[in-house]
C-alpha cells in the first residue's frame, strides 16, 4: 500500500513556513509500513489543487492532505475532493454544534463563515478535532482513500494519532508489515569512502535496505528492515549491522539517538574523569555542545574561551615566548592552553583548540581553516593539526566535531 | 515565469529530515518575482525522479532540483536530467581538478567514485561549489531550464546566491515585476502580542503584504511589495515600515540580514568597548554566538564557562560566602561573576549568566528555567531575573538571546 502527502498552503510556496506536517506524516506512515513515494506542496488555488490530487490519485492508494479546511474563501481542499469524488457537501449537525461550543467556551459567538467548516462530503468518515474548529474527513472512493487533515500541527497530529492511525492499521491488517530503522552514526569518514567500504553490501541490499545520509556533523548509515513484527525486523537487521560495525568500528561513535557530546559525556562519567576546555577559534562552541547534555555538570568543570592573547597568557599561562616564536595558532600554543586549563580547573583531562576560523586572518603559511588541537591528561598529552574548509561557522562546527571525536577515541583507548 | 522545486532524498520521505531547502528556495524565488506553484519531494529512485521531472517540465518554466549530485550510486538527479534532455555526460576537467584539490587540502587522495561528480551534462552551465565537491548545473532545453543543486544547505545556499540568483535575474529582465521584501527583526515580544499590536495593518494588507514569522531567536515581520522596480517597491514599503517601527521600536533589534550578536558587536566596535563573558547555564553559547561574527576578535576578549563552583571562586573570584548564603543561581553570584570576568579580562564591559537549564536541578524556590543575568561596566552594574520554559537547549538559547538583547539596550542607552 502506498501513500502520497499533499500539503496545501501558499505560505509554504512563499517560503514563509517550514513544512513540518509532511515530515511528521512521512515518519508515521513509515512506522505503519506504508510506503510514501511522493510529497507535493501546492498553493490555495482550486485548479492546481485539483491537478495535484488527480496526479496523486493516479500513483498512490492513500492521499493525505493537510491544510485548506479553514473557514476562509481560500480554504478549498474539502471542496475539490468532494468534486473529484462526485460527492455533495452536507451540513453535519454534530460538527456545527462542536464549532459553536468551541467559540462559546471562549465567550465568543461563532463567526458566520465558520459554518463552512461543518459542511462535509456525503458519506465521509469524520475525524474529530478536539484542538480546533475544523473536523477532518476520510473519503473512500473505490480503491483510493482521501484523508483530509487541517494544517495546524497541534490539531493535525492528535487527529492523526486518535483516528487516522487506527484506521490505517485496520487497512494494512491484511498485509501487516512494519518498517524498523537503525541508525549508525559516523564521524571521521566521508560519504564516498564509506561507500567504497560498503559497496558490496549496498549493491546486494534488499531487506534490510542500507542508506548513507551525509549530515552536518558526520555521516549516518540507515538500516531499514520490513517485517511482520518489530522483533522480526530487529532480527533481520542484526547480521547486517554486525558486518557494518565490523568494517567501520573506529568511526562509529553511536546509534539512533546518540550524540557525539553525549557519548563523550558518558565515558567521562564511567571513568570518573572531570573535563576542562580551552577554546580560541571555536569561541565556546565545544563547551556549548558538552553542556547541551543533561547532567553534564557531573563531569564538566570549566571552559575558557581565550580569544585574546592576553587572556591566553594571564589565564591559561601560555608563555609570551611561545606566542612570539610559534604564534597563537600553533601546536605549542594549543598544548600550553590544554595544560593551562587543566591546571586551573583541577581537571583530570583537558582539550584545547586554536585556529583560524576566517574569513580573514589567514596567511600562506597559516591559511583559514588551519586548526591545532591538544588533549592533556595526567599521563599524556598530544597535539593534532587539522585543516578544514568552509564558512566561519562551518569551520567552527567541524573543529568541535573533530576534537570531540578525538576525545572519544582518547577516552576509549587510554586506561 | 514560474518555477517548481523538486527535492530528492529518501530520508525526506521517511520523515528523517525537514525539507529546509524547499523553504529556502521558495523564499528566494519569491524575492526574484518568480512564482513557485509546486514543490515536489521524491526518493532516490530513477523511475520516480524521471516521472516527477517530466510533470514539472510540463507545468513550470524553471525546475530547480536539490540533492542527488553526490558520489554514490543512489545519486541520480544529474543522470536523469541528462537523459530527459538527451545530453551525454562528459568529464569536466576543471571540476575534476577542484574535487581532487578539495581532498588534497585535507591531505587525502580522491576516492575513485568522486570522479562521478565531475561528469556534467553536455552544454550545461557549471555552478561552482566552494564548500563541497559536487558542482551544480544549469541545463537549458528549449523554453525550459533545469537547475541542479546539491542537497547540503551549506553548499546549496551560497551556490544559489553566487550563480543561480544572477542567472535568474537576467532571465526575468524581460518581465520586470519584482518582489521586494524587508525584514524587521524582533526580540522580547511574542507572535500573538505583536499580532494584536498590528491587527489593523494585517487586516488591510494588500501591497505591500505583511507577514509574521516566528523564529527560534525571536520574531520576524516581513513586508513584501510587488512593483516594476526595486526603487518603486521600496517606496511602497517605506510608509508601512515607518508605522510598524513606530509601534514596536524598542523590540526591533535589526533588519534583513542583521543578527543580534552582529548588532551587539557593531555597537561595541563603535563605542570602542571590549567585552568579556562569564557563563554558567548557557555553557559557552553566548560566547559562541558573539564569535560567530567575523571580526569579533576586535571587541571580544574572554569567555569563561564556570560550570563548577570551584571555577566560579578560583577564576572569577566569587566569594564562598556569596555562594553559601545566596547559592550559585542568584543575583549576587551573577553580579560577582560579571565583575570577576571583567577584571581578569581587563574588559570595559562584561555580562554573566547563572541559572538552571534543567531538566533536573530545579527546586520549588529555584525552578528549572530560573536565570540571573548581570551586566557590569566601569560606571554601572545591574542584575536581572529571567524565567524561561522549554527544553534544556531551548532554555540555553532563550537565555543567550535575552542577555544579548539586554546588552544591546545597555550599549544604546549608556554613554
Amino acid at each position: 500500500m502506498s501513500a502520497e502527502i499533499v500539503s496545501t498552503g501558499t505560505e509554504l510556496l512563499l517560503g514563509q513556513n517550514l513544512n513540518t506536517n509532511a515530515r511528521y506524516l512521512s515518519e508515521r506512515l513509515a512506522s505503519l509500513g506504508i510506503s510514501c513515494y511522493f510529497q507535493t506542496t501546492v498553493g490555495d488555488n482550486q485548479d492546481r489543487i485539483e491537478q495535484v490530487l488527480e496526479i496523486a490519485r493516479g500513483r498512490a492508494d492513500i492521499i493525505i492532505t493537510t491544510g485548506g479546511l479553514g473557514p476562509t474563501m481560500d480554504d478549498l481542499t474539502k471542496e475539490v475532493v468532494a468534486e473529484l469524488c462526485g460527492r455533495s457537501l452536507q451540513l453535519h449537525e454534530p460538527s456545527l454544534h462542536h464549532i459553536e461550543s468551541f467559540f462559546q467556551r471562549r465567550g465568543r459567538s461563532m463567526p458566520e463563515n465558520n459554518k463552512k467548516q461543518a459542511l462535509i462530503p456525503e458519506g465521509a468518515i469524520i475525524i474529530p478535532n478536539h484542538q480546533g474548529t475544523a473536523p477532518g474527513f476520510i473519503v473512500e472512493e473505490g480503491t483510493k482513500t482521501f484523508i483530509l487533515l487541517p494544517g495546524p500541527p497541534n490539531e493535525m497530529e492528535p487527529m492523526f494519532e486518535e483516528t487516522v492511525k487506527p484506521y490505517l492499521s485496520m487497512k494494512t491488517k491484511s498485509d501487516p508489515t512494519i518498517l524498523y530503522s537503525r541508525l549508525l552514526k559516523i564521524v571521521g569518514r566521508g560519504e564516498s569512502v564509506v561507500e567504497d567500504q560498503l559497496r558490496d553490501l549496498l549493491m546486494e541490499q534488499s531487506n534490510p535496505t542500507i542508506a548513507l545520509l551525509a549530515k552536518q556533523e558526520g555521516l549516518h548509515i540507515r538500516l531499514t528492515a520490513r517485517a511482520k513484527t518489530e522483533a522480526e525486523a530487529k532480527e533481520l537487521i542484526k547480521e547486517l549491522e554486525a558486518e557494518v560495525v565490523h568494517r567501520l568500528r573506529p568511526y562509529i561513535f553511536g546509534f539512533d539517538q546518540d550524540t557525539l557530546s553525549g557519548v563523550v559525556g558518558q565515558s567521562l562519567l564511567k571513568k570518573g574523569k572531570k573535563l576542562a576546555i580551552a577554546e580560541s577559534c571555536t569561541g565556546g562552541l565545544i563547551a556549548h555542545e558538552i553542556t547541551n547534555e543533561a547532567g553534564s555538570s557531573a563531569y564538566f568543570l570549566l571552559g575558557v574561551t581565550a580569544y585574546d592573547n592576553s587572556a591566553k597568557k594571564a589565564l591559561l599561562g601560555v608563555e609570551e615566548k611561545t606566542l612570539q616564536s610559534h604564534g597563537a595558532v600553533s601546536a605549542e600554543t594549543a598544548l600550553a592552553m590544554a595544560q593551562g586549563v587543566k591546571k586551573i580547573a583541577g581537571a583530570d583531562i583537558a582539550v584545547a583548540v586554536t585556529g583560524i576560523a576566517g574569513p580573514s586572518g589567514g596567511t600562506k603559511e597559516k591559511p583559514v581553516g588551519l586548526v591545532y588541537g591538544a588533549i592533556a591528561d595526567d599521563a599524556y598529552s598530544e597535539v593534532k593539526e587539522f585543516r578544514f574548509t568552509g564558512t566561519r561557522e562551518i569551520i567552527k562546527e567541524r573543529t568541535a566535531t573533530a576534537v570531540l571525536n578525538w576525545l572519544r577515541f582518547h577516552l576509549n583507548e587510554k586506561p
